[in-house]
């Protein structure tokens, strides 16, 4: 017998047959004996809607109500899952975020979960209940609800089954699992069976939407099996788990997923490709190079709470260099502005920028062992006539800024160079 | 400086204009010094449609998985509120049932408050705070969300009021207060200024729709006067207080509202005509005359759930009699079905049922000390032609069930026999 925390995201709730369907799930796994809780986000678009709901009350909702206003929508989903299992005769009880223990700093609408004290989850689960608790939401030190942010309820499933010593927390989405680059780009991309906290922390990073950083960072902190698998079938996903699986945590002695036992001890090369179009080139040039100054450009840009990537500077020449640096092109705009002031602070002679870049990563644990992983994608690229702008590197990652109309060209010689589409 | 209770059903939360209506209503009151307290309902029909929703989940929705989502309504309503309030520059804070100290029973989906601890309402008027409060809500024993049933936000005002012993505690309806008659029957039906608890009580009881008996229930017992006003004018309304304003209750040594302690120490005779549709008469015929026999009537009526309200026995003829009464006539068939089994075991010759009949009843204080209103009521509507079925009559009110087709007639003779039109 396990313990599973399974967590659905809005869309397997957004209607009534949804629900049904996510019901015979939840029901069929605790038919197998496991216990299992169940971790749900609001249906649907509701939270967009409730958003729209207080815009025409005012354009600047109070934060505090926000929170009091958007943790409806998981409570929606709680309930009416908890009644459509109870109905078909299996015992369910829901949960909010505060009744589950779950609590939250003071951070409203993108609080941190600062502790969990399952008590009421415990509890029930000794009752053999399925126990259905709302994602995204805890409970702030002035006992105020609080929410989570984007990614919150996958946030809450693997901190709960952290906090519960879960063998497995299990995320449904409406992709199979983790593939080794955006199948819509990269036709032959396959779906990998398992991937290091590290590489998914990566991927993550370098643009993989499936899940964020923060959840993945809790569930290696606390080594717990993440299981990302399709809402549509019941064959296995990706696993993300620690990178040497003879060491794998089993929590109780039990024994993990076969086909993930099974999946090999050690990770690929590298695990995956990913895309990432949310960046903008920023090029500050004729720089005073003395010292200092990298810090004032740059800490203005932290300032204005604008996340920096990459950055590289050139070599000096007469007294002055260039900057250059990316952004994402939400940050652009206002970047551009606090960067007009620092030029004409440091009197550089120029700031542009260039929102027509695109940066392609790969990713994978097994690069650290395996010199010559950058340089074999350098290599690649320039076969193929593709300029590379700007390239960071990791011990697990390299990252190159490419042209944007080159981008999916990059990915596709990528995933060919390291034989991606091979198991 | 007075401690004010105001309360707003859904129809006054149904939009964002309705919303900011309200807030600017709340501001207004507290901008003129007064502490104020909101307790607000589910915005227009969304109780209706969370509703639908379970329906659509299951046929047989489990009560507290219920209240886990009925109680939403309302807390969308107190935050968007709150947030409306906050943006127009003054200090608000939305409370849940279970945050303001609303403690209920485990009778789930129709719950009764069984004790209120407002730390927090206090501690955030302390703060000069608008204090706004999800209605219709509790926290049971369980430390699990009921509400609170029909009538709910009412009773949440009235007896937040009480504990917080507030001056007044406002109801805001769609209506200006509480009248004569029912003004779409008798249009000379005119507005009260004042009536008491009890006849209040009693008029809910008989027909009248502007508030539930529980709430006025828990007024007179903690003497929270009750002021039943339109939200769409400033006009005063009806205030429900005790019979002998003399010894009004006045918290805190301050005056209550000056056209209500001018509206006279005595209350007229009567106070108002209400009339009852949901009736239906049913009739036991040839039961025999032994003990015991009631008791087995209305005894299986009891233990089916159904509320008998008047009750006549024929006088026995040959070790037989009749026994008519009425039931509501959502509850007709039911009764049919359960009397059919007692007539069968009582050997009693037959069960009839009139859905055609109404009750009108008239009540008022002033009853007690004036002897002859009940025959007065008997001879106006005999001169009219109008026949009387079944007449019940208490301290305070005479009820008559007639044929339906004579009901507003009949209301309209008794409005005018008391003069009820003249103030």
């Amino acid at each position: 017998m396990s313990l599973v925390v399974m967590k659905f995201g809005g869309s397997s709730v957004a209607d009534a047959d949804r629900i049904k369907n996510v019901a015979n799930r939840v029901m069929a796994r605790r038919h197998r004996g496991d216990k299992v809780v169940v971790v749900v986000s609001a249906p649907g678009d509701m939270t967009d809607d409730l958003i729209e709901l207080a815009k025409g009350v005012t354009s600047d909702p109070d934060a505090r109500e926000m929170d009091m206003l958007l943790a409806t929508g998981e409570q929606v989903s709680i309930a009416l899952l908890s009644m459509a299992i109870k109905n078909r005769g299996m015992d369910a009880v829901s949960l909010t975020g505060p009744q589950a223990g779950i609590y939250a700093d003071w951070t409203h609408t993108k609080a941190r979960i600062t502790k969990i004290r399952p008590v009421a989850v415990q509890r029930e689960l000794k009752k053999g209940r399925i126990v259905i608790v709302a994602g995204f939401q805890g409970l702030n030190p002035g006992r105020d609800i609080a929410t989570l942010g984007r990614g919150g309820s996958d946030l809450t499933a693997v901190a709960l089954a952290a906090a519960l010593k879960a063998d497995v927390c299990e995320i449904f989405t409406d992709v199979k699992g983790i593939y080794t680059a955006d199948p819509r780009i990269v036709p032959e991309a396959r779906k990998v069976d398992r991937i290091s906290y590290d590489a998914m922390l990566e991927l993550a990073g370098a643009g993989a939407q499936v899940m964020q950083a923060r959840s993945i960072e809790v569930g290696k902190k606390y080594e717990v099996p993440i299981h990302v698998r399709s809402s549509f079938t019941d064959e296995n996903g990706t696993m993300i788990m620690r990178e040497d699986s003879s060491t794998m945590r089993s929590t109780k002695g039990k024994k993990m997923n076969d086909s993930i036992r099974n999946g090999g001890t050690e990770e690929a090369v590298v695990s995956g490709v990913a895309l990432d179009r949310n960046q903008a080139k920023v090029t500050l040039a004729d720089v005073p190079d003395r010292p200092g100054v990298a810090a004032e450009v740059f800490g203005a840009l932290a300032d204005g709470a604008i996340n920096v990537d990459m950055i590289i500077q050139s070599a000096p020449r007469e007294g002055v260099n260039d900057i250059s640096f990316t952004v994402s092109r939400d940050d652009l705009k206002k970047a551009l502005a606090i960067l007009e002031r620092v030029r004409a602070h440091l009197k550089a002679r120029s700031v542009t920028s260039d929102s027509a870049v695109a940066k392609v990563s790969i990713v994978g644990v097994g690069m650290r062992s395996h010199p010559g992983v950058a340089a074999s994608l350098f290599k690649s690229l320039a076969s193929a006539g593709i300029n590379i702008d700007m390239i960071s590197t990791s011990e697990i990652k390299v990252a190159c800024v490419v042209k944007e109309n080159n981008a999916e060209k990059a990915m596709r010689i990528a995933h060919k160079t390291f034989t991606l589409e091979k198991k």
